[in-house]
């Protein structure tokens, strides 16, 4: 059992968050849309225990859960982004790489599974192609400073990798909204490319799907994938992958294997999870409950407020000279980038060198920014009131100010 | 965005748990290690938010975060476990399947993998298997009612395997303490027959670890999965994948794919957690918190005065003529199973049927016995106080009663 000390351990435990988003106002790009409401935290607390949604557990199966209504939450959420089914993942990561790895186990041996993305997708659909044995095809973007996903081109990245016939294109992934830029590409022309060449689609609605409006139906898509700790209020880690019917038993497949000596088998588990899906808690009961909450905020009204919100910020901030918003514009998402030079040279002379950012919001109630970070700096406006985005707008620039940058 | 009605939504949000363990007794199975002290409790809220612990990552991995010091704490963890290192991982179950799946790889073509299992095995190590692309091969258990696996036909198992030359035996696993009964196999006899066959050696601790003393080198083994919500105290879904220092890089391998238009590499993630454990908030927070209780409630002292709690009971409910307790005597663990004829004898003439012992204990404040379940029960009394242990003996006496049973 180790020689462990009690000292050793001590600061462990009751460990406490210190950016705490009750006591800091949060622009942390990817965890302002995975905060709590209120009724959520009292879930979280409710079912804080690990097993927590099992106790009436019939089936073995976490989908078919009717107290509570798991099932039924599961019907509601389909419904929500538009598609026909939908099964709980550890994350958003953990969907893609299902179905990345079901469409790629279809494909002929000797020929290597292609799947096509676009120039801005997360390292985890890299990782998910990686791991389901598939190449990555890019579709471009356009570079400094807009980093527009070229859409229209996945027609022919498409076409070009269909002309090597060692190679099928499993799929074409659409990140909807990126992490870098928050930029947002219209999924209905990539969805229609797609139809027209054959090719599956999956849109990654990581930054999307619980934050802005969203359907994917309109978008054409035939698997979503979701992050409830990123964008859908949830305690994490817990993701969706929502599919068109036709998909759903090659994504969760039965378990076929058998106990030689025992004759056990398990044909009602889902291979592709383990099983059964492994999010019984917190997570689960947090999205649930959350789900109301999600509706009425991606709301058009709702989404449109936020939007003004972040266009606000973003021109406050470019009122310092030299400092510029990447990507859309106007932008299209609450997730931000600025290119801040001014900000980069003023580190130069700070006692604490790029910290001092980090350091003075900090000082101001504001965490989120990366410590450290200012050649560039990222953020997100979502779910903060007009009056804390002003907060936040005039402390930059207080900032700004107080180390030397111009302000117009 | 879909036509959901707030009817429909209304009772999702703020969604209690009904069998609370704040306000029952709870003795289920699968629960009782997983209950959160009360320190832990206001971790869980403190880091209740998605990406709550990814506040200050500094190089992308979790696992190498320093505030909190997760990389700290994993060091401590593995002292904690008897092995080298430790990666979290969503669930026991996924470190059993990256075990698997990574010495499957190896594996020459054409070779079938097979994995030694005990005939007690969870449903999710066939899983994992099953994923991995490996076959069972079970050693027996003595049967009905002892259920004893047969530590010492470990050798026999991975000798007739290896007489196969199709086949390849990449490991043993030992599912330590089971499921159903609650079962304690001495992993050492084990640990010294797969040193001497030159086979790894994986624990399956999900119902150890974290309960009763542990010791990874003591057991010889060089792979340990442990869970997190089943027996660490912890808000789920966390397991832990502990392993010797050599095998860690096939476990946790670096990712080699590159963005053919964007250059873009990933050569710090892991791609056998895509990139990097996805338990980014709660559940790792409160497994962190949860350490400290851990250490004190697996102490020598601790554990034989639970089994002396478990012990007292089994022989309370046996004063029921007929109901016997099954698997190890004396036993070894909390896990009890108990086969009831009398109880189910009841039930024919109950107005609830098989309902009514669930019915009447919760009546009594106790909860965590399978609804409609009487031909059999299990329970598990871990971390109930005697008083409360008594109590549960006390009623479950005291309903056989009521309802006909006779009594010693």
């Amino acid at each position: 059992m180790a020689d462990i000390t009690k000292e050793e351990l001590k600061k462990f435990a009751g460990l406490l968050r210190e950016n705490n988003s009750d006591q800091f106002i949060n622009v942390e790009p990817l965890q302002v849309g995975g905060i709590l409401p209120p009724e959520s935290r009292k879930t979280l607390l409710s079912f804080g225990d690990g097993y927590s949604m099992c106790d009436f557990c019939l089936s073995g199966r976490l989908d078919e859960i009717e107290k509570p209504a798991v099932g039924e939450f599961l019907r509601l959420f389909a419904r929500f982004v538009g598609m026909d089914a939908a099964m709980p993942t550890g994350a958003s990561r953990e969907a893609k790489k299902i179905v990345v790895q079901q469409l790629a186990s279809k494909v002929p041996e000797g020929t290597t599974p292609v799947l096509v993305i676009d120039g801005l997708a997360h390292y985890s659909t890299f990782m998910a192609a990686e791991f389901g044995g598939a190449e990555v095809l890019e579709v471009p973007h356009d570079g400094h400073p807009t980093f527009k996903v070229l859409a229209e081109k996945y027609a022919e990245v498409i076409d070009k990798a269909k002309d090597n016939r060692n190679k099928e294109v499993i799929a074409a992934l659409l990140t909807h909204a990126d992490y870098l830029y928050g930029n947002v590409t219209p999924p209905e022309v990539v969805g229609k490319i797609c139809k027209k060449k054959g090719v599956p689609f999956i849109v990654n609605g990581a930054y999307t799907v619980g934050v802005m409006p969203f359907s994917g139906k309109a978008a054409m898509a035939d698997f979503v994938t979701a992050s409830g700790h990123k964008s859908m209020a949830s305690s994490g880690p817990i993701g969706m992958l929502a599919c068109k019917a036709e998909y759903f038993d090659l994504m969760f497949p039965r378990s076929t294997i058998k106990g030689e000596w025992s004759g056990k088998t398990f044909n009602h588990k889902i291979t592709t999870v383990l099983g059964c899906p492994a999010v019984y808690g917190a997570p689960l009961a947090t999205l649930m409950s959350s789900l109301a909450h999600l509706v009425e905020r991606t709301g058009p009204e709702n989404w449109a407020a936020q939007l003004e919100n972040a266009r606000s910020l973003a021109a406050t901030i470019e009122r310092i000279e030299g400092v510029k918003l990447l990507g859309d514009r106007p932008h299209e998402h609450t997730l931000m980038q600025f290119e801040t030079p001014p900000l980069e040279e003023a580190a130069k002379n700070a006692p604490k060198k790029g910290f001092f950012l980090y350091n003075e919001l900090k000082a101001r109630g504001i965490v989120g920014i990366f410590p450290g970070m200012v050649k560039a700096i990222k953020l997100n406006t979502f779910g903060l009131t007009r009056a804390q985005v002003d907060h936040v707008g005039q402390s930059i620039i207080d900032v700004a100010k107080k180390y030397g940058c111009a302000v117009d």
